[in-house]
């Protein structure tokens, strides 16, 4: 019997109040997404292996829950929603006319130890804005993020904001291993090892790009080609739509943050809020992924972490859900059909409305009513 | 390249308006519930193998969907909801007062072929309501999910009613083997097993006592011992309740009716609805099962079927949630920013917008917004 009433490492229940919360902040950044005009889609849980390590994917696979279909292929839990939407993008809505606005709010699958805010089993809210390449696209990524963490009631909360391709550009002349190396150590933020390299490039300073819109002239300065300039213009295009947008002064520069960087190709963003350790929200522009589904076609997005908001607003004091008024309605032997009349008559007015399930004396009644949290009692005699 | 843009064996994606649907009626549906005062939780998708099959699980193993994790102990996919919540009420809310009354609304998963319409991986919505075993408790389960069906936008379906006990208490003098026999056969509507069954019992009329209220009459004539007649006189008193409820005009007596018989312990009951040839919704009471995990108590409750209640809304002609009106705001080469300002206003006024990402022409601007099914034209010059 051990282990019976146990849940799989990794995983975990929401209890009402938690699941409560969750609905809560999951339907506000719904809606948030619909007026931005991103239709949801939904997909399977599992895909094809192939599918889900084809693009970027093969660093994941170790940590992907695998199993097999009865046809001897292997299957796997999706570890994230943009390459399912980028399968989707290439087959199933290849007619419709681009840009594609496309979200979802689901759980993704990760066999990990040790992450950070999270579970093995965890949920995502995000979009996928396809077929378009430029800063106005890319700012309605960011204040879409931005204003969904508003809506799911963060008042404190940062975005940092970088351009892969900066640091791209600054090392482009140099061998693939070191290149590899340098990316991998600003990923990193290991000062050491960038320090260590045998090599005396600017981007030894990029981990010290980080802050205000006056970085950007510090980066200018380390900016040695056409291309870093360009990635610099485009982070200042992006800013001052920001602006336009209302949400600049939630924006930060992290010329050093890349992400995953054999994956991001342009602007890159992540959340972060007081207290938590730890990314609330991630993307950027990735324009090569969707060439190995098929179709080169450009696309930025962002996903954001339920349990990880969930955390900052734990953090920042964010009233829960404010318990809703909450009926019970109870009653004396013989007054059961009036009960039922009454409960119905107060839930087709909207009302929560609990019914006592056997009659109870008065006392009992208000005892119970208590116990279950109900905020007016009805008692019928 | 082959499969990378299939999804597996008996999954499918919900494409933005299929989504849209889904989304509709499962809202409705919560919004129903909670109004009952049932508190939604959410379980993890995975769970281990041995909590799935430890109460009438066993018959659903070869269709589970294992998988290993890192321990070497097996999971499994939740299968349906009834299970996890058993768990849970047995374990973190123990404490809490009886009854309780929980919701859910999420995806399970079987490996079968050819499954009526639903796939491998399909979604329900559903209520348990634990601690509690009387008509009144029973009545309110088959009220809610009468009209949960009616807020998901059915207007013709029906409920079909029946008493596991009923038969089980015609069959109780027999030997173990033959009362399976039977079971299995009324089960299965299969009336030539029934017939050659070398016994001359009153079951044999059981697949005939389907109906109106007046096929109880018929019932009691067969009924033998107190048990028999305790059965029929919970389903009377259910179907007075299901009067106060306002909701009997959707019954209809089925005594053959027992579903899963090694796990219903009273009333059970399947909606139907026309040009649908499987069962919407479905439940029952179910006494013994929460014993499996330590925790004597008793249960009852349903799951709707939400893509099964799709395919009825389509043969009922339900208006497909009705297209909400949505803005193109698109701008001509200069007016970018103010364009970005409209659509934040529109929004503000909860207007769904989406912004063209570039500059456009007017006529070019006319065709995105015709393209887009936008409703109506926002052009800033």
């Amino acid at each position: 019997m051990t282990g019976l009433l146990e849940t799989p490492y990794g995983t975990r229940d929401f209890l009402p109040a938690e699941a409560a919360a969750k609905r809560e902040i999951e339907q506000k950044i719904f809606k948030l997404f619909a007026l931005f005009g991103y239709e949801e889609v939904v997909t399977p849980t599992m895909e094809f292996l192939e599918t889900l390590t084809t693009s970027g994917g093969r660093i994941i696979e170790p940590h992907l829950f695998k199993m097999f279909d009865g046809l001897n292929r292997t299957l796997a839990l999706r570890h994230e929603m943009t390459t399912p939407i980028a399968r989707l993008a290439v087959s199933r809505l290849k007619d419709k006319p681009l840009p594609l606005k496309l979200s979802y709010n689901t759980n993704v699958f990760r066999f990990r130890k040790n992450q950070p805010g999270r579970q093995c089993e965890f949920y995502q809210a995000g979009v996928e804005l396809i077929g378009i390449s430029n800063a106005l696209a890319d700012a309605e990524i960011v204040a879409l993020a931005a204003q969904a963490l508003t809506v799911a009631g963060l008042k404190d909360f940062k975005i940092c904001l970088g351009q892969a391709e900066f640091v791209g550009s600054l090392v482009e002349n140099l061998s693939p291993e070191l290149q590899t190396q340098i990316k991998s150590a600003i990923e990193r933020h290991d000062l050491v090892a960038l320090k260590n390299l045998e090599t005396d490039d600017a981007f030894k300073k990029i981990p010290t790009l980080q802050g205000g819109r006056e970085i950007l002239s510090a980066a200018e300065a380390l900016a040695k080609n056409d291309r870093s300039r360009r990635a610099l213009d485009n982070l200042k295009e992006i800013y001052r739509l920001l602006e336009v947008y209302g949400v600049a002064e939630k924006i930060t520069f992290d010329l050093g943050l890349i992400r995953d960087f054999e994956y991001y190709t342009g602007m890159v963003f992540e959340a972060y809020a007081p207290g938590v350790g730890y990314s609330l929200a991630g993307g950027g522009r990735y324009d090569n992924m969707l060439k190995d589904f098929g179709a080169a076609c450009p696309a930025t997005g962002f996903a954001l972490g339920i349990e990880r908001i969930l955390d900052a607003r734990k953090f920042q004091g964010v009233e829960e859900n404010s318990q809703a008024k909450k009926f019970y309605v109870s009653f004396a032997a013989g007054f059961q059909d009036s009960a039922i009349k009454k409960a119905a008559s107060l839930r087709a007015d909207g009302k929560i409305v609990e019914l006592s399930l056997t009659s109870q004396k008065k006392s009992d009644a208000e005892k119970s009513c208590t116990e279950k949290s109900c905020t007016e009692l009805i008692y019928l005699a």
